[in-house]
């Protein structure tokens, strides 16, 4: 089951380098694992924005929420979700 | 080069019920040859709403309003568009 | 899985009144179906206005789409859709 | 008498953790003393967001503000209200 | 107990003029009758609008509802509504 | 001459808590003053907000900013005036 | 008394056009009246736009509801009303 | 030429009470340097705001932004600004 | 001196098919014709949308309200002006 | 290809007077040295703002991104972005 997510980070400006450092390369890793999993089935930079557009593919709304609430960048972060679907005129198989 | 659009269909509630049809007949084909040659990479219903989220793979800025411009529901959509890259996350090959 | 929707209806004030009357009719035949089904869990009317909140509970996104596009009064509607799950302090076994 | 609650948590990001950790043990315990008194009907969690969708059922609007501001969370919550009643197309008997 | 309402009229620019005016009749009839059944406790205009702020006295929500889903403008109207408590600081007898 | 005033108080959430004291202390004395003199007619809460709903009654805009400039939560607080009169359909003599 | 009123004329494209004709002539010496009688103390053009910002002196916030509610474009206009006052700064003496 | 600017100050909370009046002194002389020279027009406070309404009358666009971001508050204001010009219907010499 | 000015474009969709092109076809020579004059110095699409970003090199406001008051597809417009200056970091010598 | 960037600058009124200035010496450098290049195609002030409008001629949003995520003052910035094209009716040859 297919979620549209919004992600735009937030950073305090004045986090402390290496503790901002940190955060990201847990983001980083965690993001990469699900990706491997096939759960975070897309994610594409926002040009222009500290931001990410994400689709992510699960069992239902409380494995999207644990995946969501984990993300190591959760408490600097804004996020808007949307569920998806198969769209009538798709063609692709893996579009659903 | 990747472009995020989100469309929202608003049809005339009074449109005549065999305009509606001709249109959205049209729309349906030009999407999925849209689709079938590469350009309109991904194509999501958007749950609760007469919207959908696609992804646009297209060679500059003027094939994707070319593109968007010549849609059958154009004057009868609300479009925002957002430039897309590669996130430096991403571990999808076709993520571009 | 549960989702919560919020339905305003948007009427045309020029819409024939048995016209009106017949979207009504099987707009209310439809709705107690789907709860009697179980699938349209909870309706309640926001004081005030001509909307209401209600909470689905269905298998996934797809069923959740087909539920409210087949609704008589869809093309009247203005729909935002938010995906629940259960809350950790919830104490109810059926606030799932 | 029903209430539509939603409400969003914005913890500052520098709260120190056994303050934080205080605050919301304390929240757990008054939101379930609540639910099982039968005044909080429903909580569920929306998902993606540190946020909640609350139904309450109270005598009036002074019990109402006095369960909401008595809330651990309250200050550092954005709480949005709406007056629910009965719908007229509602086969519940507990919907009302 | 107390709502705040806030009405906007928004009156189609081509309603024939006789509807308007039976329409508008039956509006003030109809709150001059609930003004003095003590229900419609307070209304002012809006200095440059078409809208008034009003305070209503009602047993509970399904009142308030039957009372503005009664209006003879209602299908004409942007209604907003908070529900209001007497304020710790107050100390006119008939600010409850 | 009527003003309708909306008071919302953001207090930081680190005041120190005797400040924070001493400020609502003078603010609920200045309130009641104003209300005892019939310079501020009404005041109520609103529900599940830290914030009021007010009627002022006086002379002309000069009083009214000498009146809420001169608030002790002045600085905390986001305030919204509108312009109110005498509505054609009030029955009650001071409604005016 | 001054109050800050910006209007935004919105008139329907299918108006006709000798009825747009009469009605912005009678809005035009509605107006120079007005000015005449120092009520409508000053009147600028916004740049792009088919909408003022003007200034009003008048009695109270009666007087200016009737002179607004007169204007025969009232119905086809967005108003934006603001109470002001003289600035503590301000120099000029009709600057009040 | 005129502008129609609208400042709000928004000053932190926890500034040096010393600091900030020095900021306002200078900020006042500022404001009457211009108005004497003839730059600054009008200024009007608006009332329960801690914001003004001004008109400049300058030279051009570089003018009016060297004015602006050259007053002293300027790192603490919030600044709207938009182009006037004299309106067909104006009477006052002075309102070019 | 320049003004950024963005025009989105509101055709009604039952506006007949000779009355639009005859306006755009004006509409592009009245474009054609100030750009010129050098006048309208930039024009530009924005992608996906019936709009466009445009530079005016004007003597003042009065001369940009002539213009742009004076476009064929003025009444069907939606407008947002921003007066522009030098920017202190420009290079170019016609970014003035 | 062409894009249309608004940045406007949030500093924090606390930064230290000689970070600030070493970002912005930075910034200009930054700016000039892309303006130089070509890449950086026009950038204006808006007036009374801390905010520029900027078009940017890239190959692509990778381009894009790049310049704007390494721009010294980025984290410090709101950004918008609207990918642009040659409109129709340009006549100047380099508005592509």
């Amino acid at each position: 089951m297919l979620f549209h997510v919004k992600m735009t980070v937030n950073l305090p400006h004045d986090l402390p380098a290496d503790q901002t450092a940190e955060i990201l390369q847990r983001e980083k890793a965690y993001s990469q694992s699900l990706q491997s999993q096939g759960k975070w089935r897309h994610i594409w930079r926002i040009a222009g924005h500290y931001a990410n557009i994400s689709i992510f593919d699960v069992a239902d709304n409380d494995e999207l929420h644990a995946l969501l609430s984990g993300l190591p960048l959760f408490k600097f972060m804004d996020i808007e979700v949307m569920p998806l679907l198969r769209h009538p005129s798709a063609v692709r198989d893996d579009d659903r």
